[in-house]
């Protein structure tokens, strides 16, 4: 006999399953309709709340009115199609189902034992999206959560290749036999490569950065110079991460290059490719990942630019026993009898909780097919380069950073103003901009210029809506007294 | 206008969405006639799938057959009443619904700007655990996704302590003035700080394994021991992972006397009580974090024992600006006005992408309430110590370790049977009894000894669920002839 301690009954889930697809639906419908910024002082969401956690429980009525009550005045809207900061991003209707099913099942996926299904289509929607990406068969794929936590294990993973060293076994610190660590990646390449080199303790001094051409890409040239510097001068060069679509100005590495480089001189090459690497699913983009097959790693998020919901990040290797190597490490409670013929994917990293995210990539491949979802990525690049036109022929804007993607980087520059002006006009701008709530844009700064950044990524962004963003960007200069 | 290239249409998700509610109000209706365990060869679902992508778009129709088809046959049901294997969670269907909400809203809480009530919902969530767990305010809140990644960061945090050795600046290697590092865990703590060690570059062999008692608790004196002799070795000890709830066992290691030890050395104790945390919501074992608020960070997983889907860990430390020195780096574009009166998340971790979790979580805690919860997870004791007693009584059966939350060790012991045949009776016993698949257990190796684990802390699982069970592995043991 089932006793009174139970979960929420399936009726009464399936009552409020329904009221809740019809909030998420009718949120989508008139989504044009809702700022995509929150009016909202810091401390205002949280002031709404009880300072204890209730005793009793509560209805799901009062729970999902809440939503409307509390959440919604403090919601930045990431899922708008006006949202053009940072990288503008999706969680389509197809993943947001997928997510749902995975919730559901809550499996943890650490072995093939502990469930088949989520090992199996994990290896699945990462073969199918190895061909969409055009990379070829020996790269070996895994999902991780975000694309910093697969780059720390990138960069793991080129230090193990240290295998003399015994890194794994010994450590780091207190070895004076040991020599320091370095590793490249270019000025603009993505904080979350220094934050891992800050946890595998590598250090800041350990990541060496690259100058930039005038076009924000490593200069192969200066990478060649600095591992020949740093090898006279006693350091251990071991890893070179390039970028595919930097987060200011989304500028491409010159992958082959540094590959000729990386081969010559023994080092890892990671490519960071969390954004731009999904513009190769679009077959005249493929060529934004040239030189790529090369590279030992590389990382692209799914979450960012394939209308996957956040998380899902998808990492490559032609080296996943160096991986292995790094960080298997099986206690006798999860043994299995099968452990010799399959897959467990919790050998392979650091998180052994591993949820069934290739639910929702599953879902989301499969709604809208390959060409689909080419279609999708190249309106946006269209969305784009028409913005960098209309930009381009402004007397009283210009463009700071060529446009391989969909994002492009401006500033307003009225005729005779100085740099140092420039600045602070920029900053107004955006501050101007961002304050009537009805589009989100971000910031950057290139050669210490203040520059806007405007990301298109959102499914249902459409021309109509860069229109009128356009509109008010120029509406904002003239009223800034210009 | 809108083009064609859009999502899925509002009223295709409210179709496709209550159809999917249904199925998971369904799946759950009868979930106790569904085998936990599937019947599935590796490569049998592999199988069952197309090599390559899909060119175009399919129904949602044929995607969502394929649940039932393609998956079914190769899930491990771990949101199932009969499974016993690790540790048995619960992704409660409150739980469910807020983890669609988070995959709807798809945002990004790196920075308070970036979702206001993303940050503050965490911030809320997080203060009400930590009241029902008893830990004092000094205790500061966040939520990362495994307890992996948790103790990780606190590890990160120990060694960041070390602020004379500047680690994060100079890296570990190659430094011959800097002395090795030294942490500290029972025999019995999880390979999850092993990896962190490996991560972090302390090494397998800058983690020194302290033998447990007959109860697999640390022994302090022990401890103590080892420190002092890896002082008098120039070794640097500077961390002490102690568990509350290991996983073999669920033993308690003794805090307050760890605490007492990691006061007097100046060493940083971190608590790792990702499954056992979670108990002392039940006011008559609040006992079990005794001591915890002498730690310096301590984690505890909602989404093992609180009904809360996976993942959701949550972290706490008294010393957020250690935990903020070691990774705090904002780039320019990640900079916002509101920087200095706001928590931006993303200073706290390596992870810059951060879903919205405390849904989820808010969702769970206000359903079910305080007394809701604490009395499921009372209920899941009882149980076990009920099981426990029925397997001391049985003279073909003893039991292996003390029951000091929901989780039962034990193993046949048939009179007259020798050591080394009873470990070969137990394995085969255990694989007799996941054959059937109607209950899954797991196992473990205790001083040699091959042990079954039951584990109890499903939401559905009733008494009349652990009669039978207990039955099947008396009929087990009956049929393997003794």
């Amino acid at each position: 006999m089932k006793s009174e301690l139970q979960d929420m009954s399936p009726e009464e889930f399936r009552q409020y399953g329904h009221q809740l697809i019809d909030w998420v639906a009718e949120f989508f419908s008139h989504i044009d309709d809702i700022p995509v910024l929150p009016e909202v002082a810091p401390g205002g969401i949280r002031r709404q709340l009880p300072e204890a956690p209730p005793g009793r429980g509560e209805p799901m009525d009062a729970i999902l009115r809440d939503i409307d009550r509390v959440l919604m005045p403090g919601m930045t809207h990431w899922n708008h199609p006006k949202f053009y900061a940072y990288f503008s991003i999706t969680g389509s209707l197809p993943g947001i189902l997928g997510e749902l099913l995975a919730a559901a099942f809550n499996v943890n996926g650490m072995l093939w034992k502990t469930c088949p299904s989520a090992t199996e289509l994990e290896q699945v929607v990462l073969d199918w999206l190895r061909q969409m990406l055009g990379l070829p068969e020996t790269f070996w794929g895994i999902v991780y959560d975000t694309a910093s936590v697969s780059s720390m294990h990138a960069i793991a993973a080129a230090r193990e290749q240290l295998r003399d060293l015994q890194f794994r076994e010994k450590g780091m610190a207190g070895r004076g036999e040991v020599p320091r660590l370095r590793m490249y990646a270019s000025d603009q390449a993505h904080s979350s490569i220094d934050k891992a080199a800050i946890a595998l303790g590598i250090g800041i001094e350990g990541i060496r950065k690259i100058p930039s051409d005038d076009q924000f890409r490593m200069i192969p040239d200066a990478l060649a110079e600095a591992i020949a510097e740093d090898r006279a001068a006693d350091w251990l060069p071991f890893c070179v991460v390039a970028t595919v679509g930097t987060t200011s100005t989304t500028s491409i590495d010159p992958v082959p290059a540094i590959a000729d480089i990386c081969e010559r001189e023994k080092l890892w090459l990671h490519v960071d490719a969390a954004y731009g690497g999904s513009a190769a699913v679009v077959p005249e983009m493929r060529h934004v990942l040239d030189g790529c097959d090369r590279a030992d790693s590389i990382v692209v998020n799914p979450h960012k630019w394939l209308f996957v919901p956040i998380d899902f990040s998808a990492f490559y290797t032609r080296k996943p026993d160096v991986l292995r190597q790094a960080f298997s490490l099986v206690p006798e409670y999860l043994r299995t009898s099968e452990d010799s013929e399959v897959e467990n994917f919790m050998d392979y990293g650091i998180q052994l909780g591993r949820r069934f995210r290739a639910l929702k990539m599953w879902f989301v491949l499969r709604y809208f097919g390959q060409e689909g979802i080419a279609a999708r990525i190249r309106k946006h690049i269209q969305l784009a380069q028409a913005l960098a036109r209309r930009i381009d022929e402004h007397p009283d804007f210009e463009r700071m950073a060529p446009v391989p993607f969909s994002t492009v980087c401006f500033r307003a520059h009225p005729s005779g103003m100085k740099d140092d002006e420039l600045n602070a006009l920029n900053e107004r701008l955006l501050e101007a901009i961002n304050a009537d709530r009805e589009i989100f844009l971000s910031h950057t700064k290139l050669r210490d210029r203040f520059v806007l950044r405007f990301a298109i990524g959102n499914i249902r962004t459409e021309a109509y809506h860069i229109d009128r963003a356009w509109g008010i960007i120029q509406k904002k200069l003239k009223e800034s007294g210009l």
